[in-house]
């Protein structure tokens, strides 16, 4: 059986276009002579479609959806996920569904039955879970469809109390076919893989897995679809950040004949050659932007067999944390760091191009965390698109303006000068009456850090562009930022990116040349509001600071878990009541592109008036 | 039986407050002679604790304190909720439980089944749902003890699969005791009488049912506890928006004596009048602050056994959404807008009490938003604790500064005068090599609006204020606003309050005298940031307006819907997109307090890439 995996971006809620996607797709596998193509979770709305599914009338559209792609599956076999409306009066109104469609008939509907309900996911929120499972006939063999965290219930702890492939195995099931919406993060993105070839050898089954890509809103989703044998080996992997296409051939007879006895599965590899992205995205909107590319997929850590099994830790199931001994060389590895920089290029493409946006504007100060961002925007949007503005005051050094200037001189993007100087004079003008002679403060601080977003947003009112934020997660964490003033944007480039990973993430991007001006590396950070301002008068030093938020933010450890690692228990409480104090101000902050496995924003959710370590 | 029910104010994390009030609570309860004291859901932790769950160390601090609380449960049986642990190896690491102590022991531990998971609730995203149920024995009585959404899957078209007191009415309990953390909203008050009274009536069992109270971040709290009889008659109903306190009599042989004919439950009403407000929450950092009381419970519009029931919509039922047939009279109907009125000021007051704050500033324009703000305000912090800043610029109106004056006179509330017309002229020159001679327009509107917000900020900055936002739900939803201009502050007091409730507030306000000058009542709604300027230029009038606005957001009608009901296709288009467009602003938003059916925030999670409607 030759069967494509379809691995595409879709937007949520833009039926059309995905749709679109979807028949270009059923086309293509026609022409390459496929039995089955196989889409990913949710792909005829988006995922993750959220409160929309509260909508009657998007659930209409859901199904019109699929209506139209039962008529395109007529001689070829497609696999595609959409809601479905729950018939029994009891329980959520829908399920999370994968449809196989052929003959232009539905022939087979499974229900999604491990709901993730942590970080970033909420299905409980609008699914039933799935309670009945049924292999699904298909040219004369057996598929176990499941969907996405269905196979993820492994292990000695497993979230959920039914785990649907044990229910599905003992209808002697040919092979395995998982839909996914998963998205990336690097704390996570090797257990994709151990979970796939941990189900292949449980259930002796070869499987083909296909996951979204495309970033929607803050959630990278980003590929990387797999195609195991019944061996346990990988056979086929899709490319990551980026659409792919893909044909194998399986021997749907080897499970049957090999019955009770090891089974073959998978061929040995492709069939025919037909692979890589499908017709560029972003073409329409951003002439002569190269879409980004991965020629290999990248190294894994992993050889089948080898690897460390990722296990569930029972206090902190609620997401899937490893043991915290690997700490900051972690975070700082190449492999991640490369990772993250391609999650944040199509995070950042995916946002405007989704939005509907072209141009991006920022604040250029000189210092490390608005040079990377500036760098990531002209990679992801085309140095044309994006216009650094350098908002001098009179607390900026020299240095930052000329920094700044040679940056944006290397990169080849516009840029201007703005002084802040006169807006910043004639706030504290009018309120001198107010302000009387009260010493210079965070209160004066704060207005200069606004000047520059009210002239930013200004600018960007005025000619249409996005106002991309610079912050870093070290920052946003500790509340060191001044809201509506550095803390403004439409999108946080690097909110989920530690000091420590963004300084990695300058020398990743200046790999073969000098990009990022190395003065810029060099310098201590200041936020350049009060003469000789550095971090570290409000912060301790960001290697200990980053470690400290690591654990606490990432690995769910308490004051005394993280003061028994040995560092200073004044520092550890000070830092922990530093976050949870700030929950007010990063609760109006921009969306945040995730590459880890807890961003701020909608997969941390924290009480605001709570008086925890505070 | 001598019950006591405790309504109390706790706060999320801060366990040494929550344990001092709910001891205060066991001491008050044995001084009146009870047999049983029963506080609310998860009130050792404050609810809802959100993402600290996930933290062990918050945990053990929960386990400390039902321990603690274990010690006082000595003569006297305590009722408390905390979470529990799982011990099995599957599921989710915790119980949402509610524990019964006495005798220094635990007598019985019962966890709550119907997890919500709907609009601010995510309680599967931390419970395992509760999978056995036992009554539990108590002084000679067995208790069916459950938790909040346990008692609501009633009806035709339940939301979950599993009726916990159909199973415990097997094992003939004596009385049925609920403890809820159940939020106030308008459109679902008269649901909770109505939900008690049907599951008193299909057990024939008598139920105390004790809320919380309090405001936690945007969800308000309304306490209102209940106790009825096993004939479906209410006996006492406790004081809303307020703590409260009261002892009943139970005959906890009447069940029994009468099985299995008609039970009689609570005897005639209260043993001893001990009732009302614990100590006051607010006076050691508001001192002279009078709570806010009210005499009489509201007046109910349904009597016991004429009340209309309130169904599950079968498409709707994520959320307990009524028949849309009340539209716009509903809105602004008086007993909907004291209670919202009520709300409101606990929300301003328990929002400072908690974050350790003590004055507010706001920006007061002369229009309705920001009179009703402010005349809250006042009534919550007490008028010398808020500040009025009026920044007129050149397009203000002079009726516009002598009304937001007025205003203030008669409030007796500290206000200053701002200009900010040097300010608006800084930016503009400052902006003007880059403007060049592009023609005035929305960005030089946003200009001004952000320098009101900068030079609040300032002064709230300086001396300590938390800045109030004055934003309504009308123009949250069309987007008609400016992100860090208007849209700045830290809590927004009226974001849940269509354009017409904010009218009708005004008008409760006045109701006694005129606080709110007439001509603020009568004026036309602009923003004056251009000559001439009304809301009118940019939006439908209001009446039509927020009838769009409610069917679409509370009753999630489809654009087709809506044009159904008799509104103008193109207007219904143009306002949904218009508020779905508009995702991206209200995500940086503040928390709103909540006092509708479906706010804006975190109970209303739309994706910001969204295609849908837009």
């Amino acid at each position: 059986m030759k069967i494509v995996l379809a691995q595409q971006n879709y937007h949520i809620g833009n039926f059309e276009a995905n749709l679109a996607r979807i028949l270009d797709g059923i086309a293509r596998a026609k022409q390459a002579g496929a039995d089955l193509v196989v889409f990913s979770e949710l792909c005829i709305c988006g995922y993750p479609p959220r409160d929309f599914l509260e909508f009657e009338d998007f659930i209409a559209q859901c199904y019109a959806g699929v209506d139209r792609v039962r008529q395109e599956a007529d001689t070829i076999g497609v696999i595609i996920g959409s809601p479905q409306r729950n018939p029994a009066p009891e329980g959520k109104a829908l399920f999370n569904a994968a449809w196989l469609l052929y003959e232009k008939e539905i022939k087979g509907i499974a229900h999604k039955t491990c709901l993730p309900t942590y970080d970033v996911f909420d299905e409980y929120r609008y699914f039933e879970p799935g309670d009945s499972w049924k292999a699904i006939p298909f040219k004369g063999a057996r598929i176990a469809l499941t969907i996405c965290e269905d196979i993820w219930n492994l292990g000695d702890n497993p979230l959920y109390r039914v785990c649907p492939m044990d229910q599905l195995i003992t209808q002697a099931p040919d092979l395995m076919i998982n839909i996914s919406a998963s998205p990336f993060d690097y704390d996570h993105d090797e257990d994709r893989k151990e979970v796939v070839r941990r189900n292949v050898l449980k259930y002796r089954l070869p499987m083909i897995y296909c996951n979204a890509i495309g970033s929607q809103t803050e959630i990278v989703f980003d590929g990387g679809s797999l195609v195991y044998n019944a061996q346990g080996e990988l056979v086929r992997e899709l490319n990551y950040f980026e659409e792919d296409f893909a044909l194998v051939e399986i021997d749907e007879h080897a499970t049957a004949r090999n019955r009770p006895g090891v089974r073959a599965g998978v061929s040995a590899g492709i069939g025919l050659e037909i692979s890589g992205p499908v017709p560029p995205l972003y073409e329409e909107i951003l002439p002569g932007l190269s879409v980004v590319t991965q020629d290999t997929p990248p190294a894994s850590a992993q050889a089948p067999g080898q690897a460390p099994a990722p296990e569930l830790d029972k206090e902190m199931r609620v997401s899937r944390v490893r043991d915290p001994g690997k700490a900051m060389e972690y975070l700082v590895a190449e492999n991640n760091i490369r990772q993250i920089h391609d999650a944040l290029v199509l995070g950042v493409r995916d946002y405007f191009y989704k939005m509907g946006f072209v141009k991006a504007i920022l604040g250029s100060s000189g210092g490390i965390d608005s040079a990377v961002t500036l760098a990531l925007a002209c990679e992801a949007l085309g140095k044309e698109h994006v216009r650094a503005i350098l908002l001098p005051s009179p607390y900026s050094s020299a240095h930052s303006v000329a920094d700044a200037e040679e940056l944006s001189r290397r990169l080849g993007n516009p840029h201007d000068i703005v002084p802040i100087g006169e807006v910043y004079e004639s706030l504290l003008n009018t309120l001198k009456p107010i302000f009387a002679d009260s010493p210079f403060g965070l209160a004066e601080e704060n207005l200069q850090s606004r000047a520059r977003g009210n002239l930013l947003m200004g600018i960007a009112n005025k000619f249409g562009y996005i106002l991309l934020n610079t912050s870093n997660k070290s920052e946003l964490a500790t509340g060191y930022g001044t809201l509506y003033g550095d803390m403004a944007g439409g999108l946080s480039v690097l909110g989920d990116v530690y000091k420590l990973q963004v300084y990695a993430l300058a020398r990743h991007i200046n790999r073969d040349k000098e990009i990022i001006p190395a003065s810029i590396l060099s310098k201590a950070p200041s936020a350049e509001l009060r003469p000789n301002q550095k971090d570290t008068d409000s912060l301790p030093e960001y290697d200990i600071l980053d470690k400290v938020l690591y654990q606490y933010i990432e690995k769910r450890k308490g004051p005394k878990e993280i003061i028994a690692m040995g560092i200073d228990e004044a520092l550890v409480r000070r830092v922990l009541k530093m976050v949870n104090t700030n929950e007010y101000k990063r609760n109006q902050f921009c969306p945040i592109i995730r590459v880890s496995g807890k961003a701020f924003g909608v997969g941390r959710r924290m009480p605001i008036v709570g008086k925890y370590l505070s």
